[in-house]
């Protein structure tokens, strides 16, 4: 399983996104869900996935493959394409061709074994910031002022605290934050999501990742906020009256 | 949709259903899920229901059914039954047989369109307090000391609360503030379960239900816990370092 998370803010972007792959509870490995493709001070486009790491490993390799071609141009490459609704347009394509490849391929496969969705956020030079998630058919929703958020994988018990405290206008010091509790609260309830974690903050008109950190497991920052969080919990529960 | 939690503790049996029931969005109504069984002072079951109306409605009158017969003895009435255990076991079969002939008798329906599990509770006579889970297949599983609490349905939204207020030792006030707290969780983050609720308080020894009360859409002190725990939540938010 998988759970990430993306914030489209006024501020910029907040990702977060964990590592833990696994093919049956007794296959676990380590592989990173978060990818960007940027052209500094031009665009930058980030990545994050979620499903069958045969269909994103495939669906990712296919997009760096059509940056690098000669036949790149506007309507195949992420990193020429004019809009960011082009750009996830193009990884919706790619995605979907992917899976149904895949299928076709390997005929015993279900649909629902191949079946990947993606968060796709990023910025060009004089665009908005923009933020997408994909589903594995390749369609497509946008994350807006009403819903300021996008997740996918194990989503559910990480999603009362976004809802409670993230707006458009929530600054990217409180978005890191609350998008680390939602984490915490996914890695307490299924051991399926895994540290080490990745997040990364785009802040709005850079064009480029501002701060990327690798959280790994002993991270005592970490650490100690998801026990600060743990404590502030049965104390508001203590205090709560019924 | 559905949630319905219980929780085992020391001091007694704790249980909070919701009442929504839709066949689609458009068509939603209310319907009670928790279903007392009882011969005061000799014996109390609760039972919680969740899935499909037509399976849990039909399992529900066979068992009353069961026990009004002539024919009622140990083997079929859950109000004679030597032991909690068997009583589970009457209910997973009745569940299991009743599931098994509605879906024989509408071949339209899929095995997962007449699907429903239940949370059976209770007390014998000289007996302890026990609870389980009961599987839509009619097997089931137990709250233990590890587990004290089950949940059916809307689940995952709710769980992170239980997981870190919810002990065996925990007190019956606390107990019912937790499960309350857990259903405004689920309350907020899924429309197909909805209020009003039902909340009952089985205490350990007593043979019978020693608190009920059914939860309006507007009660004043359900809405005022709901406000006091949203405000308690974002001034941790605040206070919690990263």
């Amino acid at each position: 399983m998988t759970y990430c998370v993306g914030l489209k803010l006024n501020a910029g972007l907040v990702l977060l996104s964990d590592t833990r792959t696994n093919a049956g509870l007794d296959n676990i490995s380590s592989y990173r869900k978060m990818f960007f493709f940027s052209e500094p001070g031009e665009r930058i486009i980030a990545v994050m996935t979620a499903g069958s790491l045969s269909v994103t490993q495939t669906t990712l390799a296919r997009l760096q493959e059509a940056i690098e071609s000669p036949e790149a141009d506007e309507s195949n490459s992420i990193l020429l394409a004019p809009t960011m609704l082009r750009v996830a347009d193009i990884i919706g394509n790619t995605l979907a061709l992917t899976r149904a490849e895949i299928t076709h391929r390997s005929r015993d496969l279900r649909q629902s074994q191949a079946s990947a969705s993606l968060i796709v956020s990023g910025q060009r030079k004089d665009g908005d910031m923009r933020m997408f998630l994909i589903y594995p058919e390749g369609n497509h929703i946008e994350a807006t002022d009403d819903t300021p958020y996008l997740q996918i994988g194990e989503h559910k018990y990480g999603k009362p605290i976004l809802d409670r405290v993230v707006t458009p206008a929530t600054g990217l010091e409180d978005a890191k934050k609350a998008v680390l509790l939602s984490m915490d609260s996914t890695l307490r309830s299924n051991l399926s999501v895994g540290m080490p974690l990745d997040l990364a903050v785009i802040e709005k008109d850079a064009l480029q990742v501002t701060e990327q950190r690798r959280i790994l497991e002993a991270d005592p920052q970490f650490t100690q906020m998801s026990q600060a969080w743990s404590n502030a919990l049965r104390e508001s529960f203590v205090n709560v009256k019924i």
